[in-house]
């Protein structure tokens, strides 16, 4: 079944307040990947109804980012979700979402400041703040988004609390390519060599878990190592961090339940990639 | 009848959601006065189920202002709300509202650091980032505020537009006493003396709407007479602005439908006051 197409918000709302049932809701950049899919089909299990957004955000990218290039292909998008049976997607234009004389930014302190936003500072404002219009727009029983942007999700659960959103944010786990590479719209930059060289990024994250399993607890140790398997595939690392899950608070041993963390540059495509040490 | 008595926000929230019917919400700091009553009693005509929340919000005062000091008399604000028949009072305690580690945010940019923002620098932020928790929690279809704090009133209009908040903010005229003193819980910090001297707010901005009547239009002329009337009664001028009744924005011309709105000092005592033209 198609999915119904909503461009505006004014529209979406109504629609959204008229819903019985729950209504789980993905939101989504769009060239949607299985990552995304599996969202969709948990929502579909789990809730009445589902609605699905599609927007490339400009207020999370920084000017010297890939706003123009992130790649879009939304009659395939369409497809994907009519085949999933989503009932809804929200598909508002840039000016819908900002329009002339907006003014208005949600911030989360502290822990946006730290990770992916040491070298990317505004991004988890445009995050929260679109996350925040659509969650008013969309009033969600539940909101699906997969744990690979591991500090989003924390962020994110972290401003639902705090501004008491009713919204009930559900983690759910990294889809992979059959290789490992953890899915990503931004994996279709790489080159063929690029493509195997990223590999490394998941390859240094099982190796800290078996470090781990040997009884290697310390992050320090465990860091060096993941550095120079990301370094020996010809990646920069932009950071390796181990923390706590909750707080993202930096963990100088290793324990049960922690997540390390790794960004790096393989070519000039900056990739993240976690794991839960179990 | 006395309203039900609701102190915690998951509580709140489950309430507002099971009303039938639409909500109309007053926000307060309590120590209520006529000004906080016209609100209700707007707000019992208008909707069906009305909500004041009593809340000394210190995210909105800064480390040197009256936060220890602002007056507060629970008891008989709920005397008042009980025979306005407020239908439930929300009262949560600081730690409800902004709970150990608490991180987020709302900020409306540019019209938050002008005018009261000049010499608030972090009022607004307090103010917004509050507002939106209790939308969230209460969930109005109406949200009734005085026209007294006419910049308070610009900001959140702005914040609920821009964040897509589905509550309407209504804003309702300004009450004074009988000798024309706009209603304060602050006015209780003058003495008998300042009090008199504090009508020269009110008699300022009558003093400008009789000007226009006069043809005098240019903003300079009219500010510097209601600068001469304040100083003489003993006032320190904080600012006094004629601007857009919408974007806040400096008009150096009076047109009908235009503010004028003045910030002084009386004894230890910021007072405002503000005026449409007509």
């Amino acid at each position: 079944m198609k999915p119904i197409l909503v461009k505006t918000a004014n529209e979406m709302a109504k629609i959204s307040r008229e819903i019985k049932g729950t209504i789980g809701f993905v939101p989504t950049m769009g060239y949607l990947h299985e990552g995304h899919l599996s969202l969709v089909r948990v929502a579909k299990k789990e809730t009445d109804v589902v609605v699905v957004s599609i927007f490339v955000n400009p207020s999370q990218f920084s000017p010297n980012e890939d706003l123009d290039e992130y790649p879009r292909d939304i009659d395939r998008d369409i497809r994907l979700l009519s085949e999933l049976n989503a009932n809804y997607i929200f598909l508002p234009t840039e000016n819908e979402v900002y329009p002339d004389g907006y003014k208005t930014w949600v911030n989360v302190e502290k822990i946006t400041q730290i990770l992916c936003g040491k070298s990317r500072p505004t991004h988890f404002r445009g995050v929260t703040t679109v996350v925040a219009k659509l969650m008013n727009i969309i009033d969600p029983d539940f909101m699906y988004m997969g744990e690979k942007d591991f500090q989003q999700l924390v962020v994110l659960k972290q401003m639902v609390k705090d501004l008491n959103f009713r919204t009930k944010i559900i983690g759910c786990p990294i889809i992979r390519e059959n290789d490992g590479l953890a899915m990503s719209s931004r994996n279709k930059y790489l080159s063929k060599q690029g493509r195997k060289n990223a590999l490394c990024l998941q390859k240094s994250l099982l190796l800290a878990q078996k470090r781990y399993n040997e009884k290697v607890f310390t992050s320090n140790k465990i860091i060096a190592e993941i550095a120079d398997l990301i370094e020996n595939n010809k990646g920069v690392v932009d950071y390796i961090e181990i923390v706590d899950s909750y707080t993202l608070e930096h963990l100088y041993e290793l324990k049960k339940g922690c997540r390390i963390l790794v960004a790096a540059i393989i070519e000039n495509t900056r990739l993240i990639d976690n794991i839960e040490i179990t």
